[in-house]
């Protein structure tokens, strides 16, 4: 983004903004020949006596005889970069927490830790900050209960500036092994008529103002009552009668009023379709390609904030990763499970007869059971699946094809099924659950041209939990919603 | 996703599942053995002979003395396949519309259109469809009106499906500028406890059910009152505080009461927000990159379907853009803008004193004034722009560092400005608006650290009407949301 052609116009200049390096005294130049560049590339820099100028955050102060040591950061990497300048550019301004602006010369560094050095010409401070007020303090490693009390500071300590940074990365890494597989990306509505599945646990919307009922308001704006999507699948299905493979990626929303560390009310899934299906073997291999491919490049492109989760938020978790990854994932049966469960020693909370919904206690043991490699579940009871997920036509115990990836720490990680692309099964499923009217334009799409199709939804919060080994969900979002807080 | 090993063990079989080719009828192959390819994949492919299966929906048929031809296509290209196969293989379900499977050999075509087309051993009807019930009818382009009535189904049609993939690509090619040039992509919530600049035109929410009022609802579940967001901008300034640039990418909301072709309810933005920076130049240098990298990649990744728009939706469009993409982009003031508009002839509907906002109109003369180069606005009164737009402190007519991009066509494409980064500024501003409590959150962002920073938002679909030239803002989007309208 920024001229490097700065650099190679390095005039002597007499007006103002004259400073001397603390090494090379001689030399003056004016700030306009500096290059900008971030901590990230000063850290990797290899133009060693090149005139530089960085901007960033002061992490620590230290003033010794004659030199003055800041370490600043900008975000651009873990990584801070050693400031070295003469003790007549110290300034009380120069607090933990403040924004400064500094031109120097890049050198190599005497110290192990880092290669390069910056000594210091300048150092402006352009942004103060009152090391009291300020609620992080130098040098300590704030609790992620601490640190959640202050959303809109959160990303100025190191832990969660690692987060977002591999957040980011997650994301991209996500969208890149789709579009390497031929997936479109579709963006599917959050504010939709459908109330998907009848599931409840629903937000409702309304234009604001006040002073007349919610439907009132909600159809005066739509016509129709409206809610946030509580999933894109259905209207992914749209795009399965078109396209050999589609996904998408966004917000997802449940007024659950919970304050459990695997829920929130907004939260991030990434869904996929899957056009022309063999079999839920089809779907499971693009669940845990993507699971693996992912990890994989998050790894290898964050290792340095993946290494902060695992050596101070999580100790040891970086052994479970690599576990997951060498691993070919499991493949039981719910009634394979069901027959785990009732054949362990361990006392469950929740029923664990055929035909009862799994509970995260059941989803935990099967995973410790499976020796921590994550496991797909499959085939669930018929009547414990809606109304999309194909028939799998077996008796007498009547089952449907659809599976849930379980994973150590954080049970469900993903829900999958092949749908029922059968007009009449479909209608008849429908018709029983007096949902045919509702759902005529999802019927259609078995009427013109219906193809076998499958896909699945993965909990991204709970994918960053599963890899760095993060306990509470809060911790992994840039701004948390859940009941009874929506800060900022 | 699909394995090429089954290509690489071709063993004749004598069981069920023998066909013959229509040109080499001596070989025999049960279907395991073809290998699956999209029809991209198929039509790009060089190995002749081989033996392909591929899936999707008929867009011809056409049955002559010995032989049936068909055009199947399955969203991977706009292009179809020509399958060939004898007429014994004809069936009355193989109609515009239906989905079928077919194996065959993968052959040179005799034709100029393609280079190769399919010799089918067997064709299978997955998916029957009524041609007179489907909405869309075999080889007509149907108006875009009328396609916008079938939401669940106008991904079948040439046009839209087009659209779906260019609109992935230059998804793709946003993303890739940003993380290309170092900026985190941060998730902006959706939901918002904050009315964004007291905008009014909100959604707000509450969990859905009846007999409250929304005010006992709403406060029930977050305990204050909670919308859509309108912007992530003051969301991502809070990550400014700690990153060199960041940007977001996602849905965004407005309760409008308006039916016009350049609004939605739900609409995408783009939004980006850029550290340490110096003048509005570094943002706008952003903006401009932004639009011309992604334009390019889509021209060069999306050619086909780039093409159909403009030849069929926006006949001589091309040269439109690449008038765009050739020249610098213009600069001129607010001042200069309303001088301009006070020297034409044209009559407008809006004033044009100074103070007064840009209307439509009034962009899409300067636009036409510059040559139909896209022009950035720069410099607004001051009183115009929201409490976060940095005060040039100018008089006596007092401007703020804020710009606006307008293109053909479309008119406000982009909006941006340097925020107020000085505490005393934002604080006397924030005290005359009576916010100074509600935007504490925000005055601490200054208070601990503050650096310049500058950002824009670029409405996404006004993005693929300015070069797509599609005029209707509907005919972008999967699902439109707009006043009285939310289907599926």
């Amino acid at each position: 983004m920024f001229s490097s052609s700065l650099l190679r116009n390095v005039i002597p200049v007499s007006s103002e903004g004259v400073f001397s390096c603390v090494k090379c005294r001689s030399r003056q130049y004016c700030q306009k020949q500096f290059k900008k560049l971030t901590i990230r590339d000063a850290l990797s820099s290899k133009a060693l006596g090149s005139n530089v100028r960085i901007q960033g955050w002061v992490r620590s102060v230290r003033s010794q005889k004659e030199h003055l040591f800041l370490h600043v950061n900008d975000g651009s990497s873990l990584q801070a970069l050693q400031v070295v300048a003469s003790n007549d550019l110290n300034d009380s301004d120069l607090t933990f927490g403040s924004a400064i602006d500094v031109t120097g010369c890049l050198e190599k560094s005497p110290s192990k830790k880092q290669n390069v050095e910056l000594h210091a010409k300048q150092i402006k401070v352009t942004g103060k900050c009152d090391p009291i007020k300020f609620p992080f303090k130098i040098k300590e490693r704030h609790p992620m209960e601490y640190i959640r009390q202050y959303p809109h500071l959160r990303c100025r300590t190191n832990t969660f500036s690692a987060l977002l940074r591999i957040r980011s990365e997650a994301t991209s890494a996500i969208q890149s092994y789709f579009k390497d597989n031929g997936f479109i990306q579709i963006h599917t509505p959050v504010i939709t008529s459908n109330d998907c599945e009848g599931a409840g646990e629903l937000f409702q919307l309304e234009p604001a103002g006040s002073g007349k009922t919610q439907d009132e308001r909600s159809q005066h704006f739509f016509s129709v009552p409206t809610y946030l999507t509580v999933s894109g699948q259905l209207h992914l299905e749209v795009m399965s009668g078109a396209f050999p493979a589609v996904y998408t990626f966004g917000p997802t929303f449940r007024a659950e009023n919970s304050q459990s560390r695997r829920h929130l009310a907004e939260f991030y899934m990434v869904e996929a379709e899957i056009s022309f299906t063999e079999s839920l073997e089809d779907v499971m291999a693009v669940m845990e390609n993507l699971f693996k491919a992912s990890t994989e490049h998050v790894l290898t492109h964050c290792a340095e904030d993946v290494e902060l989760f695992h050596k101070f938020v999580a100790s040891g978790h970086r052994g479970q990763v690599d576990v997951m990854l060498s691993r070919k994932f499991y493949v039981i049966s719910y009634t394979e499970a069901i027959d785990i469960l009732n054949r362990s020693s361990q006392t469950f909370t929740f029923p664990t007869e055929w035909g009862c919904d799994l509970q995260t206690e059941h989803e935990k043991y099967l995973v410790k059971h499976c020796g921590n490699i994550p496991v797909f579940v499959t085939d669930y009871p018929y009547d414990l699946k809606p109304f999309y997920a194909r028939d799998n036509q077996d008796h007498p115990r009547h089952t449907a094809a659809a599976v849930d990836l379980l994973v150590p720490g954080v049970g469900e990680l993903c829900g999958a099924s092949l749908r029922e692309e059968r007009l009449d099964l479909l209608q008849n499923r429908l018709a029983q659950a007096g949902l045919e009217e509702e759902y005529e334009w999802y019927l259609q799409l078995r009427r013109f041209g219906s193809v076998p199709h499958g896909g699945f939804g993965m909990g991204f919060e709970r994918y960053l939990q599963c890899i760095l080994g993060v306990d509470n969900i809060k911790d992994v979002i840039p701004f948390a919603r859940f009941s009874h807080s929506c800060l900022l």
